[in-house]
């Protein structure tokens, strides 16, 4: 059996690029379409309802429009308060988050049991990762924190040097100072947000070797190949998938920024706009 | 004669406080209706297309629902993009945009001709600031640059400090280098989007005594007394004017972050959520 349907891949904007990179790697011969709603991002700083309406709006036209065969959520602020409208909006297509992979690498990498996560407004408002974690395991400690500069510093390529450096110790030294709530400092954490793999040296070099950084793109691209497999979905043959992308605004920053995130040129060929 | 109906400010979101504030300080007696596209901020990564249906959508409101008298743009990115198709799709009602009086202010302000002007993506691709000073001076030398982080560091309230001062001499440094083609050292900077007065003291620090800052919220606010005045629309009476916000996101962030640009409190009961 052989599934030729596109995976559809959502996300606000831009930062969902390194999840599709690593579902690419994972499955070179799926088809993807990935959608980046680049008009109306941020997410990370809008209310769950708002997030909810864009994210249901943007999925069924995946579903229905582009006909994919299952829906990839690569948006943390989606995924923590839109998942289960979504899913059950699109039913019985189905639908993978980023927070719940991300929650199981966390747990999965912790040696002392205290997990920091960093993240969107959005996302440490509406609290996922702590449930999701403690859904896992009750006994963890969970320490969160909003690092709301660091999407735009992701975006604006500032990568490395003084500025990242001061903003990450900035959000962070709160986080990682000795004694939160007689835990012990944490030992891992959780970029709860697809825009910060790409600034995961600079918070290695922060935080030093004894913190373990963990971040949801692999993870949900392993369950996106065990839930494609399960229901029979995955495509057959040895021919490379294509990429296509639509975005709701012009194509020209996405072009220019999404390599940051995605590790590939993207062709401006592959670009559509549309309107949701 | 007196016209009591309220005026109509309409913003991405609200770095346009600034500009109110002004409004309020020159125009105590006045109703004030702003608008913040909270849901849809920022515009200043967005293209011109997406801006100016959204800024459409905004002022009709504003005109239709709100009944006002009059419509300020207080946001450069809209100002910029939009201001023609505004003007056209609210006529009769008068507009005002922020770059005109910007652009004056900048004009009056600079002594050796070199003007340099600092905005959103939007803004400078746009090239709005360039024109409307060659408008009024086309002997002028004007130099821009896209400050994408200054709106992230306002909204964060990180408004000075080392992250905000390493910020200010990366974007600042090219455009006040000792020789941009030939001309002499800008004297003048234009601070050309609303987010951005709040962080003129680090600017201000950065450049030095012999750069004179300007923005346009004080300017704007004459322009709009004098309009009112020609047009016979001034309210008349000694009773304090109300101000009533309207935001398409849920209000917690606006009150929360606002009070930074307003420079006083927002209280809940004066914000409402709408849809556009």
């Amino acid at each position: 059996m052989s599934d030729a349907r596109p995976i559809g891949v959502f996300d606000s904007g831009i930062g969902g690029l390194t999840v599709l990179r690593a579902l690419r790697a994972c499955l070179p011969h799926e088809n993807f379409l990935y959608l980046g709603d680049t008009a109306r991002l941020p997410y990370g700083t809008k209310s769950a309802e708002t997030v909810t309406s864009y994210a249901l709006q943007a999925a069924r036209l995946l579903v229905r429009w582009g006909g994919v065969k299952m829906v990839v959520i690569a948006c943390n602020t989606a995924s923590s308060v839109a998942l289960g409208p979504l899913a059950q909006g699109l039913a019985p297509v189905p639908l993978i988050g980023v927070v719940e992979p991300g929650a199981r690498a966390g747990v999965s990498a912790t040696r002392n049991g205290h997990i920091a996560v960093i993240a969107t407004e959005g996302t440490v408002r509406g609290g996922a990762y702590v449930r999701a974690i403690h859904g896992i395991a009750p006994e963890m400690t969970v320490s969160q924190t909003a690092c709301t500069l660091f999407v735009a510093l992701a975006e604006e390529g500032w990568i490395d040097g003084p500025i990242m450096e001061h903003a990450a110790q900035r959000y962070l030294a709160p986080l990682f100072s000795e004694s939160t709530a007689g835990a012990p400092r944490p030992d891992t954490l959780v970029l709860g947000c697809t825009h910060f793999p790409v600034l995961a040296p600079v918070l290695a070099n922060v935080l030093g070797p004894q913190v373990r950084l963990v971040d949801s793109a692999q993870t949900t691209a392993d369950a996106v190949v065990g839930e494609l497999r399960q229901r029979g979905l995955l495509v057959a043959g040895a021919t490379s998938g294509r990429v296509n992308f639509m975005v709701t605004d012009s194509p020209e920053r996405f072009v220019r920024v999404g390599p940051v995130f995605f590790g590939a040129p993207i062709s401006p060929d592959a670009v559509e706009t549309i309107d949701l």
